[in-house]
C-alpha cells in the first residue's frame, strides 16, 4: 500500500465534533493515518505512492452501516409495502430456506459494491453462511463485523452457538484486521433466556461482542413482558446481556428507565430510520438517547426492508425523522447526524479505537465526496449540506484500511458488472 | 426539433398505473408525443433527428415539482435547525430585502440545473420579481408555472396585484408554451380576507389557478380560527377560494371536513413531507385525502426549508412518512408515490392535459434513469427499486417538450459552471 496522500480537500475528521478545515493535507502510511492537518505544517517522509488531488471535495471519515443483512441485497423489491408477518412468513423464510453459498457470497458482493459506492466503509452484518459473507468483505476490501443468525428456538441452537464461536476464533482480525466478528442472538422473542445466558458467557468468554435486535415493534415488548415480567431493555439488563459489548439495533419502544439504562450501560444503539419507517416499526426517541449519553450509530437494516444500504440517507432521516417527530426544529442537527453516521457508528460497534474519525494513529477508512455539484452551492455550510442536499452518488472515491476501492466512481479492483451478473443469477434460481 | 425517438427503454407511462413495459418504442415529433407502445407496432414517419438507445435505462415521465421557492437555492444552508419565526425573521427575511433581479435570475438558473439533473421536468415557483425567475426557466428550457409572491398586509397590495395580473398576461404560454402564470396570495395569515376575495375575483377574471401556502403549521390553523371562526379550509372554502383553480401547497393540519372539502373541491394538494419534517411542521394525511380522492402532487418547497430540489427525495420520504405515521407499512405504495411525483403534480397545477404522462398527444417531457446500477439489482421490481432504492443522480437524460436538455448527465446548452459562479457571487454579496 505505502504512502497515501490527499491534498487540499475540505476536511471533516469528526474529532473536533463538525468543523470544515479548508485545503488540509492527509497521510495514510500502510493504512495507518500519520498527518491529517493544516499543509503548511505538513512535514512528507516520502514520496507518496498515491497522490490525490482533494480540490473541490469534502474529506471525511468513510460511514460505517452499523446494522445490516448485507446478502438481502438479492430480496431487493421482492416484497414491499406488505405487513410484517405475511412479509416473513410467505416472502423471506420460504427463500432463506433454499439459500445456498454462492447466493449469499454474491448477495453480499452486490451489498459491497453498494456500500463503497455510498462512502461505507465499514458494516455490521447479520447473515446465515456468514463464511461465504465474510469471504465476500475480505475480498472486496470493506471493513466488516460478521455474525450469523443465531435462532434459539432451533433444535440443534446448541451446535450452533459452538460454530459461532469457532467462526468467531478463525476470523477474528481477518482481512489484515479489517474482520472483527461478533455473536448474534437474533433478539430475545426467537431466543429463549437459557439460550441467550449461554450466549452471553460465551461473548464474555472469547471476547466478542454481541450484535441483537432489541425492541424494534411493540410486539417484541410485549414478547418481554410476557416472558421476564419486564420491558425488553430491562429484561436484557437483568440477564447480563449489557455485561459484554453489545450493538443492538432498532431500540424503538423504550420508556426513561430503559433509555437510562442503554446509556449507563455503554450500549451501542443502532438507530435505523428507514426501516423503522418502511415496516412501521415506530420512532425511536434518539434525541432523548443523545441527551442521556447514549452511544448511538445509523443502520440501513437489509435490502428487503430498505430498500437499499445508504447510510448517508439513513442521516439524512435520522435528522428528519428527530425534527418531525419532536416537533422541534432543532432536533438533531446536521453535524449530530454526521456524528452518528461516522464516529457513533464506530463507537456502537467497539471500534472507536481504530476507525470513526481522522486522527492520526487510526485506519485510513475515509471517503472524498464531489462538491462541484449544483446542490452544494453556494457553500454557505457544507455539514448542512452533506446532510440536508447530498446524495449518496456525490461520494466519488472510497478509502479502507489506506487501500483506494473506488476511486472517482470507478471500481479499482472489484468488476461490478461480474458481481451484478452472478447476483441475478442467484436472485432468477431463488424466486 | 424534429423527430425524437427512443428504443428499448423499460417504460412506465403513469397513464395504465404504474406498469413496466419491456423494450417499448417512445416517438415525438416538434416536443408532442406521437408513440409510445410496442416497438413491434410502431410504424415510423420518417427517420429520427434524434436516436437514443433506451437499454437498460428506464423511461418516465418527468417529475413536477409542484411547489417551490426556486431562487433561494441562494439560501442553501444559510440558516438550518431554527426555530421558525428566528428562522424568518433574523435569517430570511433581511436577506430577501437585498434581492437584486440579477439574484433572482441566477438563483433561479442554479435551481434549475439542480431540478433537470434531477429529472424535474416542470416546477411550480411562487417568488420575488417573478419576471427574472421567468426568464431563467425560459432560457434553461424547463417547464414552469410563475408567481410572484402576493403580501395582502402591504400598504401597496393593490398595485401589487394589477402587476401579477399584468405578469399572467405577459407571460401565459411563453417559452414556446412552457410558462402558465399564477397569482400567489402567500397564505391566509399574511393576506387578510377583502384582499384574498380580489386575488379570487381577478384569477376568474383572467383564467389563471392560484398558488397559495394552506394549513402549514398549528398556528396557521389558529389565525383562521381567529380571523374567520373556522379552520383554514373551510375559511377559504367559505371565501370562495376553491372555485376557481387550486394548487395548495402543504395542507398538513386538517380535520376530516376539511379533507372532505379538499377533496369535492379538486383542489391541487401538493404533500412536501421534507420541508414539513425538517420545520416540524407536522404530518399531511395524505392517505386519508387519496381516500377521499383528493388530488395529490409532491413539492421540494424552497432550499432554505429542505435543502435541495429533488422531488424523487419528496416521493421516497412521502411513502415513509405515511408508513411510520399511520402505523401501517401497506399505506402509500411504491406506485402511488411515483404517480403523486408525476401525474398527482400535473393535476395539481391544472396541467394533466399536457403533461404527467406519456401518452400520444401529451408534450413530451421525459427522463430516462440508469438503472445499470447496483442499487437498481435484482430487477424484482422496478417501481419499487425507483421510489426505495434509486437517487435523483440515477437520472441522466432529461427532456422537456421534446427538447433534451441534459444528455446522460451533461447538460446540451446550459454553462453549469457559469451558473455557480454567478449565484456563488450572489451569495457573496447578500450574505
Amino acid at each position: 500500500m505505502g504512502i497515501l496522500r490527499i491534498e487540499g480537500a475540505e476536511t471533516i475528521t469528526v474529532a473536533d465534533g463538525c468543523q470544515v478545515h479548508s485545503g488540509w493535507t492527509f497521510e495514510a502510511v500502510d493504512g495507518e493515518i500519520t498527518y491529517v492537518g493544516p499543509a503548511e505544517e505538513f512535514q512528507p517522509s516520502d514520496k507518496p505512492d498515491d497522490l490525490i488531488d482533494g480540490a473541490n471535495s469534502l474529506l471525511l471519515p468513510g460511514f460505517v452501516n452499523a446494522h445490516t443483512h448485507a446478502a438481502m441485497t438479492l430480496f431487493r423489491g421482492s416484497a414491499d409495502d406488505m405487513q410484517l408477518q405475511p412479509w416473513l412468513e410467505e416472502k423471506i423464510w420460504p427463500v432463506e430456506r433454499k439459500l445456498k453459498p454462492e447466493d449469499v457470497y454474491w448477495g453480499t458482493m452486490l451489498a459491497a459494491a453498494e456500500m463503497l459506492r455510498a462512502g461505507v466503509t465499514c458494516y455490521n452484518d447479520m447473515y446465515h453462511l456468514p463464511e461465504q459473507g465474510t469471504r465476500a468483505a475480505i475480498e472486496a476490501g470493506i471493513r466488516m463485523c460478521p455474525s450469523g443468525v443465531l435462532l434459539g428456538f432451533l433444535s440443534n441452537a446448541e451446535d450452533l452457538l459452538r460454530e459461532a464461536v469457532e467462526f468467531c476464533q478463525d476470523y477474528d482480525e481477518a482481512g489484515d484486521g479489517r474482520i472483527k466478528p461478533m455473536l448474534a442472538p437474533h433478539a430475545p422473542y426467537t431466543c429463549p433466556r437459557p439460550m441467550l445466558e449461554k450466549v452471553i458467557a460465551a461473548a464474555a468468554d472469547i471476547g466478542v461482542p454481541i450484535h441483537i435486535h432489541l425492541a424494534e415493534t411493540e410486539e417484541n415488548v410485549q414478547s418481554a413482558l410476557d416472558n421476564y415480567g419486564m420491558r425488553t431493555i430491562q429484561a436484557m439488563k437483568e440477564i447480563g446481556l449489557f455485561s459484554v459489548p453489545v450493538a443492538a439495533a432498532h431500540c424503538v419502544h423504550l420508556d426513561e428507565t430503559e433509555i437510562e439504562i442503554l446509556a449507563e450501560s455503554q450500549v451501542g444503539v443502532v438507530h435505523c430510520p428507514g426501516s423503522n419507517m418502511k415496516l412501521s416499526s415506530g420512532i425511536a426517541p434518539v434525541p432523548e438517547l443523545l441527551a442521556a449519553g447514549a452511544t448511538v450509530g445509523l443502520g440501513t437494516d437489509g435490502c428487503a426492508s430498505n430498500n437499499n444500504l445508504d447510510l448517508l440517507q439513513e442521516a439524512q432521516l435520522a435528522a428528519l425523522l428527530a425534527k418531525v417527530h419532536t416537533g422541534d426544529p432543532t432536533a438533531l442537527p446536521a453535524e449530530v447526524a454526521l456524528t452518528l453516521a461516522t464516529r457513533g457508528g464506530a463507537e456502537a460497534l467497539n471500534l472507536a479505537d481504530r476507525i470513526g474519525t481522522l486522527e492520526v494513529g487510526k485506519r485510513a477508512d475515509a471517503i472524498l465526496v464531489d462538491i462541484d455539484r449544483p446542490h452544494f452551492y453556494p457553500r454557505h455550510n457544507l455539514v448542512s449540506h452533506l446532510i440536508y442536499a447530498a446524495r449518496a452518488s456525490d461520494v466519488r472515491t472510497t478509502i479502507v484500511d489506506g487501500k483506494v476501492l473506488l476511486r472517482d466512481g470507478q471500481f479499482t479492483e472489484l468488476d461490478e458488472q461480474e458481481i451484478i451478473a452472478h447476483a441475478c443469477e442467484s436472485a432468477d434460481r431463488l424466486f
